[in-house]
C-alpha cells in the first residue's frame, strides 16, 4: 500500500524565539514542524521525532524535547502527524479502534491487546511517510544528504518508529520505549544501531517481562535499557536529557565532553 | 564486632593538580583518600566511595569518577581501603577467599557464590570503618554535618554499601550496581533514599533475573536502572557521567539546568 507522497516540503508558517527557529510546513496533506538553530554550523545533524498515540506534533512532550535538542546540541529536529492524529482526519478504521480503546479503559480491561494492533496498523500506514519526510528533509541545504541521522519516538513513536529505523539505513542512533515486543520484537533484530530504550518498571499497561523482552530483542551491539519506578505516564523529565546527550553522543561524537 | 576505631582524620600528603586538591589520609590503621575542589564555595557535600573487589582507593576508575565529581559538581570525594584490599592487610580468612575465588575461576565454576559469601563477610567489617570514616570527615569545616552526602560504589562496593547505606540516615543519594541479590536484598528494602543501578545485560557472573531482582528489591521511590549490553567488566565510561548528574541532581537539586 505505498501510498503518492508529495516529494518536496512547503513551509507555510515561520517563527523564533530564543535562538530556535520552528517552521511549520507540510509534505503534501502530512503537516510537520521543522526545528532549528537560530545560528551555528551551515549543517547540522536531523533528529526525527515521533509523537505518542492521542497526541500530536505540538505536544508540550514534543516542543520541550524539540527546544532541546535544538539548544544542547545544535540539531534540527522534525516531527510530523501521524496519521489520524493532529491536523490529519480519522478513517473509520481509526475510528472503531479508538472507541474500543476507550470501551476497554473504561471496563478496566487490558489496553494492550488494542495498542499493540491499532499500532501496528498505524504502522504500515506512516512508515513510507517517515520515510518521505526524511526524503524532503534531507534536501534542504541545512541538512543535507549523507549526514548522521537520529530518532526519537515513545509510545506509539515506538511502533511506528521500530519498523522505520529497522528499514531506513539513514538512521545511525535512535531512543524508543514504552511499548510491547509482540509486533516489534521481529523489526528489533534487524536494528543494529545503538539504541537507548525507556521502561516504566511500575508500568500498569505494559508487563515488565514484556518491556524487557522487547528490549532484549534488539540486534544492536550497543544498547542500554532505562528503567524507572513509577507507572505508565511517570516517565522523568531527565530521561529527556538523556536521551538528547545519548543523541549527542552518536550525532555529534567530536563534541565536547558531557556532565 | 564494633571495632575500636580511630576519631579524627590525619591527613598525610597533599597534592593539587588541575583544580583539584588530593590529600591522603589514615583513620587510625585505614588509609584513605579525600579530593576537593581547589576553589568553591566553604561548604560543599560528600560523596562517600567504594571501590571493588581486588582492587584499592587509588585505582584508576576512584581517581576518574573523584576526579569527575570534583570538577562537575564541586563536591568532595572520598575512598577508603576496604579491609584486606591496598594497603591493608589480608586475614587469613582473606587469602582463603582469594584463593577459592581464583581456584573457581581456574576450574570455570561460578564465581558468584564465592563472591557473595565473601563480600557479605567484607561488608560486616567494613560497615562500622565506613560509618567511622563518615564521623571523621563531616568534623572537616570544608564538609560538615548536616548536609547532603552521597554514595558512589559497585560491585564489592555494592555488597559494603547497601548495608551500609540501609544503615546511615546520613546518605541521602546513592549509585549501586554490578551484585547478586542473595545477601543484600533485605538491607535494600530498607533504603528508601533516590537510587541509580547499573547492570551488565550480558554479565557472564550475575545472572541478568538476579541484577534485576536486585533493583526490584530497593524500597526507594525512585530508582533507576541502567542497563547496558555487554559483559560483567563491559560496564560503559559513560555511566560514571552519568552517576555524577544523578548526585548533582540530587546533591545539588538548585545548580543550574544539566545537558
Amino acid at each position: 500500500m505505498r501510498q503518492n507522497l508529495a516529494h518536496t516540503l512547503m513551509f507555510t508558517a515561520r517563527t523564533s524565539t530564543d535562538g530556535v527557529i520552528e517552521r511549520d510546513f507540510v509534505l503534501g496533506d502530512i503537516p510537520g514542524v521543522l526545528w532549528s538553530p537560530a545560528s551555528g554550523p551551515e549543517r547540522a545533524p536531523l533528529v526525527f521525532m515521533g509523537h505518542g498515540g492521542g497526541t500530536h506534533k505540538r505536544w508540550p512532550a514534543m516542543t520541550g524535547r524539540a527546544r532541546l535538542l535544538v539548544t544542547c546540541c545544535g540539531f534540527h529536529v522534525a516531527v510530523v502527524d501521524a496519521p489520524g492524529h493532529g491536523d490529519r482526519p480519522r478513517t473509520a478504521y481509526d475510528e472503531q479502534e479508538i472507541a474500543a480503546l476507550y470501551r476497554a479503559r473504561e471496563a478496566g480491561e487490558p489496553e494492550g491487546p488494542i495498542v499493540v494492533r491499532y499500532n501496528a496498523r498505524l504502522a504500515e500506514r506512516a512508515v513510507p511517510e517517515w520515510k518521505a519526510a526524511l526524503d524532503a528533509l534531507q534536501e534542504l541545504p541545512e541538512i543535507g544528504t549523507g549526514g548522521p541521522v537520529g530518532f526519537f519516538g515513545l509510545n506509539m513513536a515506538t511502533a511506528i518508529g521500530v519498523p522505520f529505523v529497522a528499514d531506513d539505513p539513514r538512521i545511525t542512533a535512535a531512543v524508543f520505549g514504552l511499548h510491547w515486543p509482540d509486533a516489534l520484537a521481529e523489526d528489533a533484530g534487524r536494528i543494529t544501531i545503538p539504541v537507548e530504550y525507556a521502561m516504566q518498571w511500575d508500568d500498569e499497561h505494559i508487563p515488565r517481562a514484556a518491556a524487557l523482552a522487547l528490549f532484549d530483542a534488539f540486534a544492536s551491539k550497543e544498547k542500554t535499557l532505562h528503567a524507572n519506578s513509577g507507572r505508565h505516564k511517570e516517565l522523568p523529565r531527565f530521561e529527556s536529557d538523556s536521551a538528547a546527550r545519548f543523541l549527542a553522543r552518536h550525532l555529534r561524537p567530536t563534541a565536547v565532553r558531557e556532565v
